[in-house]
């Protein structure tokens, strides 16, 4: 009752489409819960996973509004404090004891609401007693339903949870629920989260630019701004959003999936403040040299002998003025990119929602071990619906970004990738304000009483 | 003809009210344009200058509208390429060649559209040659307002103007127009600039809060924000409004008006984490030590023996990972914060343009040598209106965070502060967006034709 679990499904909305095309030969109906009479009502448990995002708590309200709805399914849902964390812990939050009000707000609030955890389960056979204990909350707490909302890794712990449930005779429907910022899912053409931080590093890079743009002419020439992304460099590419051609900044965007090369990168920096009078450097925390030792890692000392304290930003300036003397400013956005829901894209919200409302209306077809994708109908105008993809195809693929949505000079992104990044930052969805700032919700998060009385040490 | 001239005059607003109380005694009527039947009409030049913000352009579009309406006494109005250096120059850009459509755009466009410049004119004595030069410009292009939009150097220089015009009797009424985001400016209640940066720094803290919130159990427990304001700590302290209380992040704010002290101040980090989990601290560029040497100064050396790459963040967030050990994460928003005018406080918006439309109605009414000011009638509800203070009272002046601001421990914000910063970030003016990023204007910057045979250096 595992793995190849699947079937046509009803779009989320209501009306009836094909899964996506990548995952239709996959998609066997082998046991069909939708037309079961009565399927056995079961608790859910959904936890977030690995770096949050601005719009996770918008796939988690998707998630607990529409299980919500679905009560001839699903009973309780439980949320995991911390992600998976709180499953082995049986830290499990009753997600019926928060407000309608803080659910609604869910999808305005940026972090993970409930606690995550970059917390990887390792395989079978290396930690086998992890994953048992997983099946015995599980059991414990009537829970039939496992919703895992993460990237990469995530997908591949959920894929062996409804392995596990199989194989100790405790079936559970397991959906995968796609987040991730770097944008780097496979079979998904885009990722919850990855729109939203895409929209900030547009507007940071376009308002820092007029801002360099402003006073090059007397003072700083060259602005580097650190963005994340260390192996796919999709959210490097969405600085390039700011300008409308190679005058405009970014001038230069450098991306983790081409080498670093100094003399080159150097020279088109130079080109640049000839040119255009200032040069505004988008580039990935992964940018590395061509033998993979990242740019960062220059190297750098502090005063005790220890190395370097982080950054690739301030190492590439630094270079810029060896080499040319200009005057520079670097930023570096951290998490404040990541959970930037004041400037989230209102494409990546409803998004977000709706892959978590999708996650749940698969589960209670009994559609198992799959992760709702992103199907892009049209990109101008911008038409998308939801489709779905075995786990199995997902786990652990990571998707870069291809040389084509590259410029042939590897500085800046092509036509084609400008179409493609273009409607994921679509829209504004401003989170509502008071006295200045956003009125983000916390939950109140009630634990469930314990029933196991075996504790868990991670 | 310059100096002491002043008024009681007419709020902009077109009632009369009282100038602001701490200038009364100074703003004694010399001559008084206001009554002459028949003032000579005469050209005006408008300029910004240093670092830009998010909202000079609106003072900008204040200045721009409040000139085309006052055309019996200002003809046409230049604005200066690159500030002051655009007047030595000779580079005057005709504002009357961009559309009404642009110049509205300037109210929500950041950074400065006219260019800005870091150049202080030296005193009479020094540089007498640039002053000279000044007022040949002037001259030569009948320019008889002077509009200067800037920080204390600035207020300093259009004082210095004023004296030099008369001195060579070529009387010329030149009003300052208050724009820093240090808000460091005496006399006036705030400044133009700074509303925006503290919404900026305040938003910021609370969404990277939440997410270094959602983890700090399993993964990173310190994250350090890295803020402008290198020798008044007002930015720092607006990270304060991200929180109500001192167990919501950020957990300690790094001002430049206190010596840093490590070991309390990592003593402080660990009741943090202690107490709630983890910590967020908002750090100022300039904290220093007691001896006056910054934080950011480490010591730090790259692989070539050169010294430090920058950023105070970095140096802190080492810090607490060497004595405690905790994960760390850190940012630097650097000119992020002070372009970031898709996150502006509206209160900023309506001051800057406010400061803007009254230096021209002072000008115009021959009131010289001043710089409007923005004047607090009270705080909840926010009620302010426009004052006006002499040049020689701000020229050159800083105003510090005063210590009744700072929590007696040191790192955090009393109420009186929070009461004084709240209603600065109020409001919400967001710009006009078109594809997913905001639609900033950019001027045409035509050129008016020179009339001096005498180039100038720089």
């Amino acid at each position: 009752m595992c793995g190849r679990r699947g079937a046509t499904l009803p779009a989320p909305s209501g009306e009836v489409k094909q899964g996506a095309h990548d995952c239709a030969a996959d998609a066997r109906p082998a046991l069909f819960f939708g037309i079961m009479k009565n399927p056995a009502k079961k608790n859910a448990f959904y936890a977030q996973s690995g770096g949050v995002s601005a719009v996770i708590n918008a796939s988690a309200c998707g998630v607990i509004e529409t299980a919500q709805r679905h009560g001839r399914h699903i009973g309780k849902l439980y949320a995991g404090r911390d992600g998976i964390v709180g499953a082995l812990t049986e830290n499990l939050i009753d997600v019926s004891r928060e407000s309608a009000a803080t659910i609604r707000g869910l999808k305005y609030t940026p972090a993970g609401a409930f606690g995550s955890a970059r917390f990887k389960l390792k395989g079978l056979e290396q930690n086998r007693a992890e994953y048992e204990r997983l099946i015995e909350v599980f059991r414990a707490h009537d829970i039939g339903y496992f919703f895992y909302n993460g990237g990469n890794d995530s997908m591949d712990t959920a894929l062996k949870v409804s392995q596990i449930g199989a194989t100790l005779g405790y079936p559970i429907t397991c959906v995968g629920i796609p987040k991730t910022v770097d944008n780097d899912l496979p079979h998904t053409d885009c990722c919850p989260g990855f729109g939203s931080v895409a929209k900030y590093i547009a507007v940071s890079t376009l308002e820092a630019g007029l801002d360099v743009a402003s006073m090059a002419r007397t003072s700083t020439k060259v602005f580097v701004l650190e963005v994340m992304g260390r192996h796919a460099g999709w959210i490097a590419a969405a600085g390039g959003l700011a300008g409308k051609n190679s005058k405009e900044p970014p001038h230069i965007i450098l991306f983790p999936e081409l080498p670093f090369e100094p003399e080159k990168f150097l020279a088109q920096v130079k080109h640049s403040v000839t040119q255009y009078g200032y040069c505004v450097v988008v580039v990935s925390e992964g940018a590395a040299y061509a033998d993979g030792k990242f740019v960062a890692d220059a190297g750098t000392t502090d005063a005790f002998g220890h190395t370097q304290l982080g950054g690739v930003a301030p190492v590439i300036a630094h270079m810029i003025r060896e080499a040319h003397g200009y005057k520079y400013h670097w930023a570096v956005a951290d998490y404040l990119q990541r959970a930037a829901r004041h400037i989230a894209s209102r494409v990546d919200v409803e998004q977000a929602y709706a892959v978590g409302k999708a996650a749940v209306e698969l589960a209670v077809k009994g559609v198992n071990a799959v992760m709702p994708t992103i199907v892009r109908r049209a990109s101008r105008p911008y038409k998308w619906s939801i489709g779905h993809v075995p786990l199995a195809q997902v786990a652990n693929v990571e998707k870069k970004l291809p040389r084509s949505f590259i410029t042939a000079d590897g500085f800046g992104i092509t036509a084609a990738c400008r179409r493609y990044l273009e409607p994921l930052i679509e829209g504004e969805a401003p989170p509502p304000y008071k006295h200045g700032v956003p009125q983000y919700v916390r939950i109140r998060g009630v634990l469930v009483r314990r029933k196991l009385k075996t504790p868990f040490k991670i």
